[in-house]
């Protein structure tokens, strides 16, 4: 989508050398910084550290990954302890178990001087089918938002709310929970977005930076505000992504959207949960119980990270007392009941086993 | 509760000179600073910009104020005038009407010349009533903690959850919601409390901060985290303050409740609100639709404030992108229907008109 007025995806080859580029996210929504990974450290950092992020974005860094791996050494060993590496720096999204799957399984067969060509090849795929996948997305999306749209007087927005950033950002172009709204956006129907601060990382602040890149109207509010907006009808419908999601149709995502998904309820609001298939976890039933939840660093709670009072330089205050205890799980599972569809690359269906079997009868298990 | 050891209240007179004391709680928990209040406008300020916070803390400060007013001009007029400057800088908390409404209905009949002395022992009235009324909530609610306790394997903590600063730094002493875990910590009963940071103004460093100097284990967790924890099995009892409640028991509390409350109901835990019976509103049934909800400045949200890098001095750092639109209601209500129980001075009822009604027989209108 755009930045300052150029389409950008968030990972790319650099049209002169090659290079994997990608928008360091660590610096966003404050300095746009393009970071070029090389090596199996480079990336594994950038994944681990989140200077990426997005599980349909780790895949295709994941994919990326594999590709530059095998251009240096196409090995069986390279190959393997590649593969290892990613894996082990997010344990929760199910894309990056995926994209390794997808790798490995297509190059460990090949000639290892075919893998190279091979891997660059699939990274490209990984990306492209990315891309088209979440465009589908808003596709069907859009029509979720058109029909609201046409129970509002002339020019009233449809008010959406979502959690975390679930936009081009975490994905290689378009956005998940995201490309309904680019969508309606582009066709001129009035939207504006409630954009959950998302603590403890604050990705809303990427989502705002987004949509105020792409001219959508928005309002930023804290994680707490949500249940109050909906209760006074000034949310239409609430719309997230999600990290992994059971055969059964349980949604794994950003800690805080099962709090979300209760308040939707509770207020008769539809929640609806941007899926692009590579999330669904077709082994798992029971989100609550087989999803393991990454429990990640208490600085990402204690310090917070901005523009300094100069406005420029970036700095980090510490909110907590000193020596303060702190927790931090990552995500949060919200059982399917409390799910209204789930907004696949292939329409839309009942969070359900039955729903998505019948989505996708070629890959259930 | 103690600072350092030592015991303090959260607004006291100077023994020495009689002048009005506060923990100044702009700079808590990172550093201690005790202001001194002398005008109306120091007081206003104070109230409306949050040097002091929290509902009974709230309804001390002006009745501390009306007494220094009073002591410079003991005039009709000037009662007045304090009364309505005081009555606009928060529109939420009920404490604050109740306070100017007792001190005004007090003083008013009495000769100017015995209003200065009155008022005085007024505001010491207030103070230590407050207390009174907090301690009693404690004492009623550590029988709650107890019998969760004798359900729990020897040593092991119960684990309670609160919301914000319901702490003895937004009353003058015990606090409303920690009263009862003082109590059980003082009783030797094993509690371990779950802290959320309460955004947008990160309170739950100050409950932290409390609990820390008073020895209470504790974790901080973002306000995300507690569905997660809830549908986990890590939370027994979740216990928070309210600004006000309705005669009907609806609970208008600091923004996020109403989502921690929907989270326990859906995991079967119990949901209890500690309530001075001044925070009730006998003239209101409906939350929802009665009470007003403060909307403060989007800087609270843009802009966080903490211990800068050097860890001593303090800074703001701004985390959304420049010119971003922010919403910042304060409050949200918590339909009775969420709410367990009401812990009050006077016992525990449930969060019904009967209920209020039973326990209040002098109050009920």
């Amino acid at each position: 989508m755009l930045v300052n007025g150029t389409h950008h995806r968030s990972i790319w080859r650099d049209a002169q050398n090659g290079a994997v580029r990608i928008l360091d996210q660590r610096w966003l929504p404050h300095r746009i910084d393009i970071a070029t990974l090389k090596s199996l450290d480079d990336f594994a950092t950038a994944i681990r550290d989140m200077w990426v992020r997005g599980a349909p974005l780790i895949g295709a860094t994941a994919a990326y990954c594999i590709a530059e791996q095998m251009a240096r050494d196409p090995s069986d060993a390279a190959l393997v302890h590649a593969v290892d590496v990613l894996n082990a720096t997010r344990p929760t999204a199910v894309n990056l178990r995926w994209a390794l799957h997808r790798c490995q399984s297509e190059l460990q067969p090949l000639d290892p001087t075919q893998r190279s060509d091979a891997a660059r090849a699939l990274a490209e795929e990984v990306a492209d089918e990315d891309v088209e996948i979440n465009r589908n997305i808003g596709v069907h999306g859009l029509e979720l938002i058109r029909k609201i749209s046409a129970t509002k007087p002339d020019g009233a927005p449809v008010n959406i709310m979502t959690h975390c950033n679930a936009g081009w950002l975490a994905t290689v172009d378009w956005g998940t929970a995201t490309s309904p709204i680019y969508h309606a956006y582009d066709a001129g129907l009035p939207v504006h977005v409630w954009v959950d601060e998302t603590r403890p990382r604050n990705q809303g602040a990427l989502t705002a930076w987004e949509l105020g890149q792409h001219g959508v109207p928005h309002t930023y509010v804290v994680d707490n505000a949500g249940g109050h907006l909906m209760q006074h009808g000034q949310v239409d419908i609430l719309i997230t992504g999600t990290d992994r999601t059971t055969a059964s149709g349980d949604v794994c995502n950003k800690i805080g959207t099962y709090l979300k998904a209760l308040a939707a309820h509770d207020n008769g609001i539809p929640f609806y949960v941007a899926l692009p298939s590579p999330t669904i976890d077709w082994t798992a039933q029971d989100g609550l119980g087989e999803i393991p939840i990454e429990e990640r660093s208490g600085d990402e709670i204690s310090q917070i990270h901005g523009r300094g009072p100069d406005g420029t330089d970036l700095a980090n205050v510490t909110v907590t007392p000193e020596g303060t205890n702190t927790g931090n799980p990552a995500f949060d599972v919200t059982p399917n009941r409390l799910v209204t569809g789930l907004i696949t690359e292939r329409g839309i269906c009942d969070a359900s086993a039955g729903g998505l079997a019948a989505l996708f009868p070629d890959r259930v298990e």
